[in-house]
């Protein structure tokens, strides 16, 4: 059972049914995949625990906190959650923090509220997600003006709750959705880390694999590293390892030999953002492997959550975010400060490659836009579409088919 | 002057004009692309000097040894120096130093050489070149028999350095032939180090670039990593900036990203193996490459040496060489090594990533083959060819063209 979960949330519940607590971890870990939620809010100690991503694949840990400053320049700045969805629902437990910190006047409630979005907010300004989730909570706590202190802010944890449990929702619908398209024997090429732990529990791409994989489906995984960051081969490989699914981790620069070896059959990629033309921004790299994929006429499926869709931007201006250059030399310094330190470098070699002042351009494209040509599905928590066809949807359209969803739920 | 030159390469010492020595290094630096030939003979001293690569670029610094099984074992083995080239240079001169190592009777010679040659050859047994330049060595001793002890050490002398400087003239072939292919404002893919590092200098496709530059070309290179090695971080960005190319580093995930930012107009790759039928096995990520630039409809040059023409092998059956899988994860071990070290993991986490006894496969094919259709040019020493062309060669021209260019220079 959810620990201090709010009355209102019972008919959600059920989710949870599927899932153990795990006391250590202070996680709930999934019944069949083994995956563990990202976060979870221990609302009788008032402490807000993130599975802490910063260090897998290398230990399984979580991070604790009741403040939620820490909470937000540590947990979400500093990336121990990473992931649209994750970070959403964790925008929510930061402001509850807040709200739950706050002992002044009913007066000052407001401004002081107002000043904690502001620096939630600021902690990754860029992320949509987040800034949805905190305009969510916002909005709660502006319709309680009415209310007493105490009222208010047991009018804020269930709305955090709420937050998270529809995510649990709508990732369930969104697998749902994905399964038709996953067959036995499938080999499944992935990119990036668009899976459960960009999420509440078991959102995105990945967790289609997972669940079909659940459901008695024979399948395996080609792992892209997927430089710089190495999403892949950190988390995506993980992920599915727990989940029991057979995984082959190649490097980037391995499609087309991966392709033939292993006789790949489909891709599953994440999205960042979907333009109503059918176009996907994602993780870089992800426009080369549809280009290779297609080449062996490969189709190339996109999942993702509804609320990566912009209605107000055409594929051909998305804004392309330039990301700083030491994700790219930082595993070079790192192996420079080893070989120095046995010897297989002096003293007197470079700390890092390019130097300082060096001429040489590193170029850092956080990701790169696939158009709808080399798209075979974009599939949703709010339905399955050709890409040509995302025009039929609206935003009043989305958020319909999502209140049926969290309804049905 | 190349220091104790062999009396009758006299004709080839003026390729040596356009080089300074560097009395540090021990090795000869190209007046205008400022770089080092990857080995020297010092014959007044008996020392072989190699420009070490393990280091580079991190250092610049260079390796010597007098000793035969060192040069082999250490030099060859471990990889001081690499690139099928050079490899066959520095074998010749491992068995030059063999045979000035021997102090016994002429009858015991022959045995001895027979043995060095078997030694030298299991350093790096499918290397090609390797067992081509230890052959022609071989041979010049087998004709020998006749003559002294003395006078065979002499011969075998000048046979190392007859390989070496071949070396020399052919990639001075293989750049002149390449050279009608950059356009001024070129913006040029490279993929891996098909460079001057892999010859005795000045060989294979990067030096098509550096040759067009020092001529007055402006042009830009877009250089991929190259994991698992990244010998396109490490080597190809040092060797183009140390040329004064400008250059721009990507990860290998983002050619469609780079080719459209930087309107890229071409590729130059390498070869590690030509088929008769016009396939080019190459450092892995090389058919990725030609695929996503024949998508955006750039040529796809492969520039390489007549030695990599393989006349007995088609396409479809090149084995693939699959290569250790501590060249994917080694990155990572250090990394966890450095994280251990200042507290951001345990000292519990895992030490290398996938674990020991894991379930999850890695996959580390060496190199890939791409097919003639995606290959705009083949350019030998030996002449350009389209792909499909390639079935008029032979070895018997091929052994002729190549006796007139070493005639000619």
């Amino acid at each position: 059972m959810f620990i201090g979960m709010s009355e209102t949330m019972e008919p959600l519940k059920y989710i949870m049914k599927n899932f153990d607590y795990d006391g250590t971890l202070q996680l709930y870990i999934h019944k069949k995949s083994h995956l563990p939620t990202t976060m979870n809010f221990d609302h009788d100690r008032n402490t807000f625990i993130l599975l802490d991503q910063r260090k897998l694949p290398y230990e399984l840990v979580s991070w604790t906190t009741s403040n939620w400053k820490d909470a937000a320049t540590v947990g979400i700045k500093e990336m121990v959650v990473r992931g649209s969805q994750a970070i959403g629902c964790a925008a929510a437990y930061c402001y509850l923090l807040a709200s739950n910190s706050y002992e002044g006047s009913l007066k000052n409630y407001f401004d002081f509220m107002k000043s904690s979005y502001e620096f939630i907010l600021n902690t990754r300004p860029t992320a949509v997600n987040l800034r949805w989730a905190l305009d969510r909570m916002a909005f709660s706590v502006a319709n309680s003006k009415n209310l007493v202190l105490e009222d208010i802010k047991e009018v804020v944890k269930k709305q955090a709750d709420t937050i998270f449990l529809e995510d649990m929702c709508i990732n369930t619908q969104m697998r749902e959705n994905g399964l038709q398209f996953i067959e036995n024997g499938d080999v499944i090429f992935t990119h990036c880390n668009a899976g459960s732990l960009a999420t509440s529990y078991g959102g995105s791409s990945l967790s289609i694999l997972t669940e079909a994989y659940n459901n008695g489906k024979d399948l395996t995984a080609i792992v892209k590293e997927t430089r710089p960051r190495s999403q892949g081969y950190k988390l995506t490989m993980w992920e599915l390892t727990r989940a029991g699914i057979p995984v082959i981790g190649v490097t980037d620069n391995m499609v087309s030999s991966s392709a033939l070896k292993y006789r790949a059959t489909k891709v599953f990629t994440g999205a960042d953002r979907i333009t109503k033309d059918g176009y996907v921004a994602n993780k870089v790299g992800t426009h080369d492997l549809a280009i290779i994929t297609n080449h062996f006429q490969l189709p190339f499926y996109v999942a993702a959550s509804y609320s990566t869709l912009d209605f107000y931007t055409d594929g051909s201006s998305i804004p392309i975010e330039v990301r700083d250059c030491s994700e790219i030399y930082d595993p070079y310094s790192c192996e420079i400060y080893v070989k120095k330190q046995i010897g297989e470098l002096s003293q007197n070699a470079l700390d890092r490659w390019p130097p300082f002042g060096s001429t040489i351009h590193l170029y850092n494209p956080g990701f790169d836009v696939t158009p709808p040509s080399l798209i075979k599905k974009i599939i949703l928590d709010v339905g399955v579409y050709n890409p040509f066809d995302l025009s039929s949807l609206s935003e009043d359209i989305v958020r319909s088919k999502v209140q049926d969803i969290i309804q049905r739920s």
